[in-house]
């Protein structure tokens, strides 16, 4: 097996097991797509704009939200390495996103345009039926979310994301966390310590 | 331009004008489908069982939800005509669902399991592709429903609704749209009230 220098693994493991591209497939496939460094705080999307592009996460990790009625910032999803992200429907559509995306550490990503993302569906019919995939499985995350968001108490809440993302403390500041929970920053705090002493006592 | 007796014209007209497909392709497509009448209150899924099959609703509603681990049911969503319904995850995985699906009125269904599906896009490409986009614009809906669940006030969620689906009051009790909001049913009645007052003195 072919060893793809540059490109994380967890990107060749699902082109190769999910995807079943072969070695020369797989470089191919990368061959549409450029390599860019995104520095941290850099945004690849803001409100008002149209996503030109699809984005595969090689490096770093990125959050998209929206600003809401009250001026509030909303996350909506973080993304981490061989994750794709942008805003779908403003680069199917080509009308204009509600959302920010912003990267949260130095990162680097591959991005393709929709010229070439539809050479690439053309000449590796395999990869368009993944892309519709990889559509539905995030899809199917977020119905999970939603009943999550709808029925779960908070402590569930944070310890489901703890136990999907074990590496998101070490990754995503607390006051993202909690706003991707839905809560304030200060009783996320509290929950943390209230769950901390009861670790101790046990 | 022909006319599909006994097919709701919304389901045409999506074909028509979104899959872009012929009045015979119509025809061709819609015999891969199965017609089928659900009496209200039957189930088309339960929790533990495998969908094995994908749901066009010709007439009708159906609502989908869970049941948390506090024993609570948490609705996900409805669906109205024209809407696919199921689990699209079970019926892609061959994996035990972990909704229930069940009618709200007497409905009738177009019905089609995996089998003939994997003849009609091979019959028909163009609505494989169609599928594909169905797939992505529920996904869509249910990210900017994920948006409202986190940042709007019960206010804005139940007007909202109502704005996108003015039928729904007469169609969905009010304790089900109150577990869809994530309300209490008593918190729905009492905002729903105020509503009014607010409406009259206006």
């Amino acid at each position: 097996m072919k060893i793809f220098q540059g490109i994380h693994p967890a990107i060749v493991e699902s082109l190769r097991n999910t995807a079943l591209l072969t070695d020369d497939e797989i470089s191919e496939t990368m061959s549409y797509f450029e390599r860019r460094c995104i520095k941290k705080k850099k945004f690849i999307l803001r409100a008002g704009e149209v996503s030109r592009e699809k984005i595969y996460i090689n490096k770093g990790c990125f959050r998209r939200y929206l600003i809401d009625d009250h001026d509030k910032e909303v996350i909506i999803n973080f993304g981490f390495e061989e994750w794709w992200v942008g805003d779908l429907e403003s680069f199917q559509n080509h009308r204009p996103s509600i959302y920010y995306i912003q990267a949260m550490e130095d990162s680097e990503v591959f991005s393709i345009n929709e010229e070439n993302l539809h050479l690439l569906f053309k000449a590796i019919p395999k990869f368009y039926d993944f892309d519709n995939r990889i559509i539905e499985k995030s899809h199917f995350a977020m119905l999970k979310r939603l009943a999550m968001m709808q029925s779960s108490s908070p402590e569930e809440k944070y310890l489901s994301l703890l136990n999907k993302y074990p590496q998101i403390l070490q990754r995503i500041p607390l006051y993202y966390i909690a706003s991707y929970l839905g809560m304030e920053p200060e009783s996320l705090s509290r929950l943390r310590k209230r769950l901390c002493n009861k670790e101790k006592k046990s």
